[in-house]
Parts: structure tokens; C-alpha cells; sequence
């Protein structure tokens, strides 16, 4: 089915234009009418695919999200320790690469954007995303006695927090800082520590 | 000198009718005719005081660190111990009580806002903040071996993580959850630990 292709792909281009226009000029101007000449299309043919700009966004930001859980299913499916596992997922969601960037920058306008409008959106993904990760970690990777519960708000901060920081300042914050950051904070809760230059 | 005063309290007025534009319709829609309307003032009275937007977000986004400000050195002069006294600063920074939702909510907007339009603002600030403290703590304070540098970019990333997260869901993370993460994070920094449930 090549036109179906063709219409998938063409989504994605209009998705990636949004990015770019949300970067450059801020979500509350990121108008149906200017995300249509970055992706070089008419108004007309941007309303065939996206009617409202709330779903416009809404299709830009589940992009996002699919983007990066693609890039955590890779590292899952590399089969590492579990301590290198979960090093690396959470790495994949810091922007420490020039395109994580802009997804990042995307993701915080649309949660600031979300915030103001009083939406109901998930601002709880890193939360739920490091809780179910340090829940269903082999036994025995983690440390006895640990408050799992305080440890995810706690790494979910720690997450964010690096992200925010590495948007801002991306020449302090490198992806062997991040890395290292990481790492250490890790290896208190890990039964067998990481190597801080591990990779 | 009365008339002074009375412009002082004007342009503070001002400013914090700016503050809940910001919160109601965002940043880049904060336009100086909404900001006059939400102050109760004419275009041209508050052109009195701001001639330009540029002028009157930065007095605003001034305001929200003097106050901060304020806040944290009335915790220096209360004269606690380096422990208890580092750990009320940071808290401080956290919006854990409805004012400080809204300053930080124009914090993050005004943050990403100067992203987009690639001004030179000073996103370090909580970094530089943290490291300062840390650098000046009394001696004895920190266990010995600790990397300063390393510390100071994973806790302000903590805290600056933990303010995004309790300006989304406040119901999960009142000031007694932020403050027990907190004490959790800094007490394998400390010496002698704070008590969790201190106050």
C-alpha cells in the first residue's frame, strides 16, 4: 500500500516541521499557518492531515514519545546487564545528542504550554517510567532495604532535572557528563557498582 | 520621599499582575495591553513605568529571584546548623506553597521563552547556587573525598528536577515529601544525617 506509506511519511515530515517551529519560534506561535511553510506545504494540504492545531501538536509530541521509546526498546533488545540497562535507558532520555535536543526543548514547551492551558496532560511519564524500571529489576541488582517509592521520585528528579540543565548548557553537559552524573548516583542503590567510564 | 514609594509599589503591582499573565496565558502571549488590563491600569500608565515588554518581563522575572532571595537569607540569619540551614535553602527554591507555584511556573516559562529566542539569560543559576553552597559549607560538614563538582551538578539538577515535578502534581509532592526527599539525598552527603521528619 505505497499511498498509505506516502501519507504516514508526509505526517512525519509535518511533525518534524512542527518541532522545527516550536524551537524557533515558541508553541504559543507555532500557528497551523507557519508550521505549513516550514514544511513546505499549502494550508489546505497540512488540513488534510491535521484539521485542529491541538492535533497537529498532540501527533508532534506522541512522535516524541515514539521516537524515544524506540530508542529504549534498542537497548532492552541489546540484552546488557541490568545495571548497564538501566544506565542506558536513562541516558536515552537526556538530550546529550542534537536531534534529542529539539525533541527535549519540544517536551518542555508542550508541558509548560500544557500547564497554562490547564490541560490534563502526563507530566508523570519519567516518574512512572524509573518506578517500573527499578520495580522490575532483577533481584539482587538493588541494594537491600531501599525505599523504591522515594528512590524513583528521587532518580526521576535527578532525570529531569540533568535534562532541563543539558538543554541549557549542552557544552557542560556532554553525554560522558551526563553519563558520569548518572553513574555515580546509581551505583549508591546498585549491589555491584558501574564503571564511571564505562563507555 | 511618599511619591518614590508609591511608584515602587506600582511597578511591584505591575510585575505580579505580569506573574499571573504569564500563568494564565503564557509567556509569549503575555502581551503589554493583557498585562496593563490584568493590573487595572491604562496602556499608557503602564508605559509610565515599562516602555518596553523586554523591560517589564525582566523587572518581573527580578522580582521572583529577590524574593526568593529575601526568603533564603532569612534562613541564613536564623542561624541553624550547615545541615539544617542547607537543606531550608533548598527547599526554598522548591514551590511547595501556592505564591512560590506561581513564580516558578514564570520562572520555566520565562526559561524556555529565552531558549527559543537564543537571548543569553542564566540558566545556571541554581547550579552556580549549589555549588557556592557547597564550596563555602563549614568544614567537617561533607563527608571527606566528596567530588564538590560532581555533587553540585546532581543536586541542582535534583532540586531543579524536583521543582518541575511539584509544579505538576503538588498533590504528590507537598512540602513534606519534597523536604524528605531532600534531607534522603543530602544526609549521604552529611556527616552527621539530618532527621527525615525534622519539622
Amino acid at each position: 500500500m505505497p499511498k498509505q506509506v506516502n501519507h504516514e511519511e508526509r505526517k512525519r515530515l509535518i511533525a518534524e516541521a512542527t518541532w522545527r517551529t516550536i524551537s524557533q519560534v515558541g508553541i504559543e506561535q507555532a500557528s497551523v499557518r507557519t508550521i505549513a511553510k516550514e514544511a513546505g506545504l499549502s494550508l489546505g494540504a497540512l488540513r488534510y492531515y491535521f484539521t485542529t492545531q491541538d492535533e497537529l501538536l498532540r501527533f508532534s509530541m506522541d512522535l516524541v514519545q515514539e521516537r524515544v521509546q524506540a530508542r529504549i526498546t534498542t537497548i532492552f533488545e541489546k540484552g546488557g546487564t541490568p545495571e548497564e540497562t538501566l544506565c542506558d535507558v536513562l541516558l536515552e532520555v537526556l538530550p546529550y545528542a542534537p536531534e534529542h535536543q529539539l525533541e527535549m526543548q519540544v517536551w518542555f514547551q508542550f508541558m509548560m504550554s500544557a500547564y497554562t492551558s490547564q490541560a490534563t496532560e502526563n507530566p508523570d511519564d519519567i516518574y512512572h517510567m524509573v518506578q517500573v524500571l527499578l520495580t522490575q529489576i532483577p533481584d539482587g541488582t538493588l541494594r537491600a532495604g531501599l525505599d523504591i517509592e522515594l528512590e524513583s521520585e528521587r532518580l526521576a528528579a535527578l532525570v529531569d532535572g540533568l535534562a532541563f540543565h543539558a538543554l541549557f548548557r549542552p557544552e557542560r553537559l556532554p553525554k560522558e557528563r551526563l553519563r558520569h552524573v548518572l553513574v555515580h548516583h546509581l551505583n549508591a542503590l546498585f549491589v555491584r557498582p558501574l564503571a564511571i567510564d564505562d563507555k
